[in-house]
């Protein structure tokens, strides 16, 4: 499986993906599923992928292949609704070469893809774009997507971002939800992509790979770890007669 | 959905469940998932039920039919083992009567059960039964089983309890667990059962309705809330330069 998260703030967007790709316990290797399209100064966008590996590969490359050439392209979108449009479109051109061989073998057509960036003159956007090509976008209320393994991450997001969160904080906050993640599913694991985009920036300042040797990803892990059990110690134990 | 939790301690069994039942957003009710045989200074076993609630309402009511009549019944059976045969053997009863019915309608015999508890002469034991009747138990390496939305509240878990936590300490974690779980999961709600069961007592001292005015629920919600937001403000922010 997969998880990535990416949240939309105030002051830019934060994205965090891991690299596990299974498939059956025999078939674990490790791919990045973050893609940056950059024009410095114009746009950055950023996918993360989930889902079956041909398909997420699929789309990319079909993305890829139609930025140098003819037509529509990410390099030519004039805003992130264009660009979701255009991306759904090239999963919808997967979904009509590969869907219908992968139902023979009984394989869902299964993929999800977040997308987020700045396009300029637009604030920054996010959207989560489904297996069908449709997508929706996130709000104030919801500044943040998912996708693949979800759930054990999600309640710390859940507790801790709101769009007024800083970058740091919700770096830091994306990376103890995919420390939760990883502990609790052996088919998330390390190396991470973790990419921070300042608000206007219109170019990646912070994108960085994490592994198992990067010092503060250890540290933050320790200290959060310590952070949960002392506070199960300091909750006031229940009452049995009042309860 | 349902969410359900058991720890089998060396101090003891701790089970905790919500009481939500849906069947789409529409139909959304209110029903105990914990179901308790007990036989004070014999036996006490504790069956808590997640999946279709016509399978799990038909499984507890073939169990108390047993107790009364001819035949193997939960009142009999001389350890935990024959227990959950049993419990495995009521269930495929009930497949034998809904599985084909059901299957017409495009609908799965989901079902998935925890028993646990202690019968005189053993230890407290922990089992997770699943839908074939076919069963797994809890070891000290793996002293805990969930059953129903399992996921969101599980880094808890797996971050805190080893079967030398206190039965306090245990409760405490479970209802963080099933808070966390709430909060990111409609399908999740109160009340909630919470059972206490200390290895040799033989009967149950602590079993408490846990509502919305349940004082203590919400004062642990409140702290563990403000602790984890503290610890966020505490964890170092990344230094990109070394990063």
């Amino acid at each position: 499986m997969t998880y990535c998260v990416a949240m939309r703030l105030d002051a830019g967007v934060v994205f965090l993906s891991d690299s596990r790709t299974n498939a059956g316990v025999d078939h674990i290797n490790t791919f990045r599923k973050m893609h940056v399209f950059a024009k410095e100064g114009e746009r950055i966008l950023v996918l993360m992928t989930a889902g079956n590996l041909s398909i997420s590969q699929s789309v990319v490359n079909t993305i890829r292949e139609k930025l140098g050439a003819r037509g529509n392209n990410l390099d030519k979108v004039k805003n992130m609704f264009e660009a979701a449009k255009h991306v759904g479109d090239c999963l919808r051109e997967v979904h009509g070469r590969d869907a219908a061989a992968l139902e023979k073998f009984g394989l869902d057509f299964s993929s999800s893809l977040i997308l987020g960036g700045q396009i300029k003159g637009e604030e920054p956007r996010l959207f989560n774009i489904y297996a069908a090509g449709n997508f929706i976008e996130a709000t104030r209320e919801t500044p943040y997507f998912q996708i693949g393994e979800s759930k054990y991450g999600k309640p710390i997001i859940d507790r801790v971002i709101s769009t007024r969160t800083s970058l740091d904080e919700a770096a830091k906050c994306a990376l103890i939800s995919m420390d939760s993640t990883i502990r609790s599913n052996l088919s998330v694991d390390l190396p991470l992509d973790l990419l921070i985009y300042e608000r206007d920036a219109l170019r990646v300042r912070q994108h960085v790979k994490i592994t198992r040797d990067t010092a503060y990803y250890g540290q933050i892990r320790k200290q959060w770890g310590e952070h949960l059990r002392q506070g199960f110690a300091e909750l006031p134990d229940p009452d049995w007669e009042t309860l």
